[in-house]
């Protein structure tokens, strides 16, 4: 076998979100991009804000010696101190550049937490529907994913999370406001988490992590804000990127940050720091770090996501759609009428509309949509929806 | 435990290399920088060439909408092609560029082959001194480093590889030029490594792939070439980044590619790609990679090490020390006047001169100096070294 059969097996369960996007540039090449409307991929096409153009026309200016070379594996002194400050703000809690390493994106961030508290045969649960590639990212550490089921409103459901915790726990990943659904965790349910997770780190005798993957933080609607985690918990990591809220995706720039009152922070903190050099990522991409030094709180306009969202979610419940009215994020993730996601999606597909089946969240039945993309597509994609709504629910729309 | 078993383990293990660093800083802080010899990191503080600054600016003052975001996970096809481009030129054989993928560095890089081609259990063989991240990153996938003795003038010794290969045995691991002995390894013995490879491969009943760490294959002393080694055997991978031969380790821009004669390259290609996105890089950094696209053949002025190399071989040799004379890269490896290389490289540390114990490399009785550095450390330096030498060889030299 050329390759391992590790690889074998990860080739077999391929993220669908990932083949919806090469679907995509395929289906783009021949019906031309204006034809195609793409709604499967979180890959933000807003512009970042200007304030980003200008912080990186300086940081390519730069021509001191050393500023393209290496800095210590967990980021610049600057950039650290920068999202300490930040986070201090936004959290509530003193946090110090001590407690921050800067990384290649959110993924990195995720795995460098994972290489640094997981040992083999560890679990971290996540509450369903969620984004595929937690699995993978654990996998890469021989940990394993234990999805459970969310309230029916999308919320995180404690019981079924306290019924999932066993001597094999370690994690407990939360996604704030949510992937595939927009969800926000209110503070009510972050701080009913970590009671929880206090009692049972105290019953199994180790201590569960309260790992917080936050990439969209900034983008909330109607006023929404993101509840702080290091208030609810103290053994809480944040693992975010600057993908989103400045539509970087491609230039993988995120950082980890710890509470600084986690029990064994000491150890901790050069753990993360010595797995970001040992993972290979040795540290997140040193113009990157100089150009988010200077945009701290900073973020893409989100007025658009927000007409985007109202756009389709009145046009969706129009039609019949059941669907959880997002809060945050750029997506949605509405009841598929038929139940055979996959299928629906392929009937979408036809029509040149993209989305992706909702069991590419561990939650078949529903279907994802990625609304951060010009209105002009969203606009297009109206009427098939609609039309297909029509075909299902029989003229249920207003 | 606050972190993982396995993550306790690594940390007693951490980097010589990485620990040199710190404390260089750290005695930069308290003598000031121009004070400190530090020879112990391969940053190169040459700059990078002025191509690369045009580039630079020009990528960033592109601001057509998503060029910094998400792109297929291998990379741009500008950049993927602009490399196999280079490649049929320096490799000799065609390379397309499908059969290239843009990776975070060469530590990205062999993590992406590494997870690609090895299974928990599986072996690396790599020719003593190696850089020990290897190691690292080979635990990273639960496969593990099989060091094996080299020449005495640091070629490849075929026996002892040969009698090291085992069931087990999936990859044969090559740096060059190598880090640290500066060696390159002559095209006969790239051919006989190919041969035993082969036949091997076929004993065991599964193929051995030759993974080529080549990142400094621009730098080079002397008209030297570095053998292409797609050219000696099929199932060869190339891991390298642009860190050395541009100065830009900390942007953390290089790739893979892999032979097109490998048997299995329809499976091999995929599982790279899927590899590069589970282990969290996602995507080689967007920017870097449109920089690199217009940069094949470009490098740094290597006149500046080749100067520094000849400084330090004529004062060592002259002193009394045993010393390979480095062909690329900006190493050099001698051998310790005392048999403890940490006490020697503590002694040098006294003096403020930062050398690496050859421990760091898996071969106590050695130290290597890192000579990517402005003439001016290395002259200062010299004394000291000569110093040195006088002590325990007692007026050996010239």
């Amino acid at each position: 076998m050329p390759v391992a059969k590790r690889m074998v097996e990860l080739t077999q369960n391929a993220s669908w979100i990932r083949k919806m996007f090469e679907e995509g540039l395929r289906l783009a090449a021949i019906h031309g991009a204006e034809n195609v409307f793409d709604l499967s991929i979180g890959n933000p096409n807003v512009d970042p804000p200007e304030a980003f153009q200008e912080a990186l026309q300086e940081a390519a200016a730069d021509c001191r010696p050393g500023v393209h070379g290496y800095m210590p594996n967990a980021g610049y002194k600057e950039a650290r101190e920068a999202v300490a400050e930040y986070l201090t703000r936004d959290q509530g809690v003193p946090v110090s550049g001590d407690n921050v390493v800067m990384t290649v994106g959110a993924g990195g961030a995720l795995n460098v937490i994972f290489r640094t508290v997981m040992d083999p045969g560890d679990e971290a649960i996540v509450s369903k529907p969620y984004f595929v590639e937690y699995a993978n990212y654990l996998d890469n550490h021989l940990a394993k994913l234990t999805p459970v089921a969310s309230k029916p409103d999308f919320d995180l459901d404690l019981d079924a999370i306290s019924a999932a915790i066993n001597p094999a726990t370690r994690v407990m990943l939360v996604n704030s406001p949510n992937n595939p659904t927009g969800r926000i965790y209110p503070l009510e349910t972050l701080r009913a988490l970590g009671e929880l997770l206090e009692r049972k780190s105290r019953e199994i005798g180790r201590i569960i992590y309260l790992v917080s993957d936050e990439p969209y933080r900034r983008i909330v609607f109607d006023g929404n804000r993101v509840p702080p985690v290091f208030a609810a918990y103290p053994s809480t990591l944040i693992a975010t990127s600057y993908s989103k809220e400045l539509s970087l995706a491609g230039e993988r720039i995120g950082y980890v940050a710890a509470n600084p009152a986690a029990p064994g922070i000491e150890t901790i903190m050069p753990g993360l720091i010595l797995a970001n050099r040992v993972l290979g990522y040795i540290n997140a991409p040193a113009l990157m770090q100089r150009v988010i030094t200077r945009l701290q709180g900073v973020e893409v306009d989100v007025a658009l996501y927000q007409r985007n969202r109202d756009l389709l979610y009145e046009t969706l419940t129009g039609a019949g759609y059941d669907v959880f009215k997002p809060q945050g994020a750029f997506y949605m993730f509405p009841r598929s009428p038929i139940p055979d996601d996959m299928a629906f999606a392929k009937e979408l597909l036809e029509q040149l509309v993209l989305v992706t089946p909702g069991s590419g969240f561990g939650t078949p039945g529903y279907f994802r949509i990625a609304f951060c993309v010009e209105s002009r597509v969203v606009e297009a994609a109206l009427p098939i929806f609609r039309q297909l709504g029509e075909k299902y629910f029989g003229g249920a729309s207003a």
